[in-house]
């Protein structure tokens, strides 16, 4: 029988990044594409049917399609330069927890499927969480069909070309109906479960969350015969925006705020840019304190860009409030993992996004590390088994 | 007869970026590619015999190659959202000054080529004027055998499957000896021939400059899941050290220094930044004086990295000292030109370089924007045909 391990070794060569180190494997990649090929592979081995639904979500069927079947499932995209485990691991654990059932002996009451959402880091259309927010129309098609990548290439495009109707992205009645409840493994992004405590918990909450575009506009020039006093340099104006946005955070209890993708237009050494964008993550557990900590960086970053000759404009690339799971199904959830500790998030998830419209609950697996979205994410071996066994625990107790 | 608008307006759609704005004609794109094969098409109606050196000069002869003979030209690669003027200018302006002679009935005493020279721009393998730096041996040829762009690709890849053999590069004997003198016609990129002021002016010298890379390493890590006070964030390093870039360079007279190109690794909106790579441009008349500068915002990035638990390295990427124009060139160019202002030029150029090696002189075309290095970069059609028709006045007078 496959182990969580085994599964994982046999995709350790997709999407490898040789600049950043780690993975780098956006939606509709061809490390991506590889990734759901292998899914559909190893889901066709369980005797699973797999479908692919309007929005692009994988579904592998064990027993018919119905309406509120037991469902789990993470995705397997990742961050520019991520982990192994982000994603892949809850995937990974949900096959294995099908071989587990079956050789139990289990049979179920209702169906049980396996889902993989696409584009839930948001690293190429900018809004986490796409396909769960597709699928449930907590993001307006329209909009979304309009998101575009670094390339230009829209949702609609990139859709089209992977054999998807544009037309019929959005919320899926027939889709989200077959969601009973939804439990979703995922690794542990923090140090919730330190260098050696327990392999597993269980999942309480999730902070609210947020992504904000920034963009600075200045003047470009070129680098060599623009006087320092004729300059309006977006750099400039933005390096004290990255600032800002840590004083602000910094000052207030459990906020955290980031920016961690910055690209100067156009670009090169021997330019003054014309336009600086960068984004914003932003998070509290107080939806209104979130909002306001926005406000306060925004206005920070138009008297700065003002001073700078600059201007600032802002816009919100998505927004999650803080999620409180299912108290009934994470009793459940507790239940079949006696001993197991209950943990909140600062990590995003499509478990959060179906939580609003179905009983959803997640499951932890430690992190001796701390570290996530970085190639130093780890899961020991060990622990990824005894999570795959308390996921088939959780599953069992539901089916 | 072609006049130098109509050769540019032949090739206004070959490298538009529609992201940027401008062209992005990075050295060995499929755009340069483009531009190389229309100069090529365009020598060739003239009767001039194209020849690839090497290090993929591009030569195109009046007459025989001979040692001595006299070159003009410039760079069709472009920085990324660059102008339509900087490097086709003065190629087209060679291009229609040899009609000029021809329609005059010339009869040169030496041979005359018109040369293009790759990587002026260093946009793509971060070494400006790489082209002539090769030719002249002014940068090592391993090392830049070795340069890699941002896709992971050495300049060896790069130049072996563009048709070049890669142990070839680097200094050129016959080639070098072939320059008896150098012109290069060139877009003025300040506002040193005004609004409304003469069509052309003739080069004094070109400010020092040089590039440096710097590297702030932190810990990466998730935006939701670490506390601010957690955080060895390079991005709220690099973002101060770019406002250092700014005070050292205002403190001081006459510098001129800019981070235009930046970078986080792996640059993800909900990571924290592992690694922020930044490209400093710096540029004073004193060499002794830009390497105090640089220095200075060395030690000022060690110490703020520091203080934010990261580490920062910097790196040369390329540097040419203060050159001042062969004197009696400069006289002989300005002879030619009578009533053209002589000015100073804060941007580099091939003839910066060439100017160690062979007697090189410049001729700037007014820029009424005063703005380069950006789609605002302008000529006006009077002054580009001025410009050829002084172009080929001092080719007249030197051949």
């Amino acid at each position: 029988m496959d182990t969580v391990t085994s599964l994982l070794d046999s995709i350790a060569d997709v999407g490898r990044d040789p600049v950043r180190g780690g993975y780098t494997r956006p939606v509709y990649s061809a490390a991506e594409l590889d990734l759901r090929a292998w899914f559909s592979e190893q889901a066709g081995r369980r005797g699973l049917a797999v479908d692919t639904d309007r929005n692009g979500i994988l579904w592998a069927w064990w027993g018919e399609p119905q309406r509120g079947a037991l469902v789990t499932g993470s995705h397997l995209d990742s961050v520019p330069g991520g982990g192994a485990f982000d994603g892949p691991l809850g995937v990974a654990s949900a096959l294995v927890a099908v071989d587990v059932l079956k050789a139990r002996g289990v049979e179920p009451n209702r169906s049980l499927a396996v889902a993989v959402f696409p584009e839930e880091e948001g690293s190429r259309f900018g809004v986490a969480c796409l396909g769960s927010r597709l699928l449930t129309g907590a993001i307006d098609a329209d909009r979304a069909r309009n998101l575009s990548d670094d390339d230009g290439n829209t949702l609609a495009d990139v859709a089209r070309r992977n054999g998807l109707d544009p037309r019929l992205l959005g919320r899926d009645e027939e889709a989200l109906g077959r969601i009973g409840d939804f439990i979703e493994l995922h690794v542990e992004q923090g140090r919730g479960l330190g260098e050696d405590g327990p392999a597993v918990a269980v999942g309480s909450s999730i902070l609210g969350h947020g992504r904000w575009k920034l963009s600075v506009h200045g003047q470009g020039n070129h680098a060599g015969t623009t006087l320092m006093e004729d300059r309006q340099d977006p750099m400039v104006a933005a390096a004290q925006i990255v600032l800002a946005v840590r004083q602000v955070a910094a000052g207030r209890r459990d906020a955290r705020a980031t920016v961690g993708r910055l690209q100067p237009v156009p670009g090169g050494t021997n330019v003054i840019a014309s336009r600086v964008d960068l984004w914003l993550d932003v998070r509290h557990p107080d939806d209104e304190v979130t909002a306001g900590l926005v406000e306060a960086i925004h206005g920070k970053a138009q008297k700065i860009a003002a001073f700078e000759g600059c201007t600032a404009t802002l816009t919100e690339e998505s927004f999650s409030g803080t999620v409180q799971f299912d108290a009934a199904l994470q009793r459940q959830v507790g239940n079949a993992l006696p001993g197991a500790p209950v943990l909140a998030t600062g990590a995003g998830h499509d478990a959060g996004v179906l939580a609003g419209f179905a009983p959803s609950a997640m499951v932890f697996v430690r992190n001796p590390t701390g570290i996530s979205h970085s190639p130093e994410e780890h899961v020991e071996d060990a622990d990824a088994d005894a999570g795959a066994e308390a996921l088939a625990d959780v599953l069992e107790a539901l089916l």
